[in-house]
């Protein structure tokens, strides 16, 4: 069978599936980040890479300051997701030998102010040439608090599902600029409870069944009320994908609170409530169709 | 200008020695790994990425087990040149979507076997499809003793060179199956101060003069002290890379406990003077034509 057919995500998962997890391991494959534990009585160690690769992530002719934008700040947006604060990068360009140097200054430019803007260092790097498409693998690590560190499967029966910002057409424009939700993300865990977290890339028709599963719960959205992005409708809120925007889980009780602080300190950035998990909605372990067809 | 005429090392170079070095890195871009400060008082992190991309370190045809332990082992090595323990790793595919998934299996197992072997955890995987060739990338994190973290800067006027293993030949077999000498550089700095030490990737010819310029000295080879891979010539000893074995400095005055040593301790794996860092011959910054023309 050849991977088109079976899907990398499920290929992956179940090889991760597979390794044997030791007890130093808090979270692996399948959350945003790996979590795992560190000397360091306090904090968590925080790792995740990720990729972009040519014609599949980026266009041949996109602005490269734009690539190296998007190639960091992905992985950071997984580290919003954990609430955990990213400290050091290290960058795999895999490059055609016919590239302009040009354009791979150009790249390190975008990937240097995307790592500067979080206090990101970029320690180190290998370069590989290609006969193929331009490659670009960003790991980062960090660490997370352990009373702080938030993954997909803390939800409960009930909580208000809160995401920020807009959703919908990021592949217009957005998908290159966007700015991970690191700073809200810190902010809300030192403020609130919040009981699941992850970040919004697959589009939230794909990402909230699996932040619902984690959490052994369904859902319910009220999709008049999703936040759209301009000029996007509500079915590219829910399938586009690429928002990388927070979507929480958190309790009602915490409701007034939350949106009362949240618009004192992060004025310019909204806040939505569009709906709540449910266990009467149980997903369970039926296979997940994509799309918005959950969502009622 | 284009990647291919100023050569990517050289470019990643320059780019990455303008980015700030904050105070917490202790060894960034440049050395085989980059060293930061971690909270834990007694250890250091570190950090190695590195890919292998196909038709450039890996033909089509080769067995995606052997892929898999060389992709995994690389970083690895690394870890070797720095005495550092490595723990855990996150897998970065970018494959075609008509590969097999049986071959994504066999790769998979391959990256398994190898990160058992060190018991390294495979904490994390990312996947992209690509419309060009197979890349794996594979990012690992481990640490070091404060006191036991080697760089290539270290080595001091009158050290004896050592090379663990034999020289040449490598690209016939040895690069997808070879060994990183974590245990021997372990082994090392617990029972010997060892100055300078890297491994060796891109052949004698062009790595020793990389740790003689990062100790600021020059180096005297005898050639025809050489460890010979079976069937190498001394040309391919120095000028083929991918052996994988460890290059170290060392005080003369550690030479007769350290050979008697190491003969008991590893039996099967030879160890050879080959030479001594040397400042007469010093290189300081001139320019370093590639190939074994330094050695006499």
């Amino acid at each position: 069978m050849k991977l088109r057919q079976v899907g990398e995500d499920a290929l992956l998962a179940s090889l991760l599936g597979k390794l044997p997890v030791p007890r130093k391991v808090v979270a692996g494959a399948g959350d945003d980040c790996a979590v795992v534990e560190s000397p360091d009585r306090k904090n968590l160690l925080v790792l995740k890479t990720d990729c972009v690769v040519e014609k599949i992530h980026f266009a041949p002719a996109t602005d490269p300051v734009l690539v190296g934008w998007k190639a960091m700040m992905r992985p950071l947006s997984d580290f919003a997701a954990t609430s955990a604060v990213p400290q050091f990068a290290l960058i795999t360009l895999i490059l055609p030998a016919a590239r302009l140097t040009s354009w791979v200054k150009k790249l390190y430019r975008g990937l240097q102010r995307a790592a500067s803007h979080f206090n990101v260092s970029i320690v180190g790097g290998e370069t590989s040439a290609t006969r193929g498409a331009a490659a670009i693998s960003v790991s980062v690590t960090g660490f997370v608090e352990k009373n702080r560190w938030i993954s997909r499967t803390g939800g409960k029966n009930g909580d208000d599902l809160f995401v920020t910002g807009r959703l919908g057409g990021s592949l217009r424009e957005k998908h290159l600029r966007f700015m991970p939700r690191i700073n809200e993300s810190r902010w809300l865990t030192r403020n609130f409870r919040v009981h699941a977290m992850m970040d919004l890339s697959d589009g939230l028709g794909a990402d909230l069944p699996r932040l619902a599963k984690a959490s052994n719960l369904g859902f319910k959205i009220n999709s008049e009320k999703l936040p759209l992005a301009g000029g996007a409708t509500i079915g590219e809120a829910i399938s586009d994908g690429e928002d990388y925007e927070l979507l929480f889980a958190i309790s009602p009780r915490d409701r007034a609170r939350l949106e009362r602080s949240w618009r004192r300190r992060f004025p310019k950035l909204t806040l939505t409530r569009i709906g709540e998990l449910n266990r009467k909605l149980k997903i369970g372990n039926r296979k997940l169709p994509g799309g918005y067809l959950h969502f009622h």
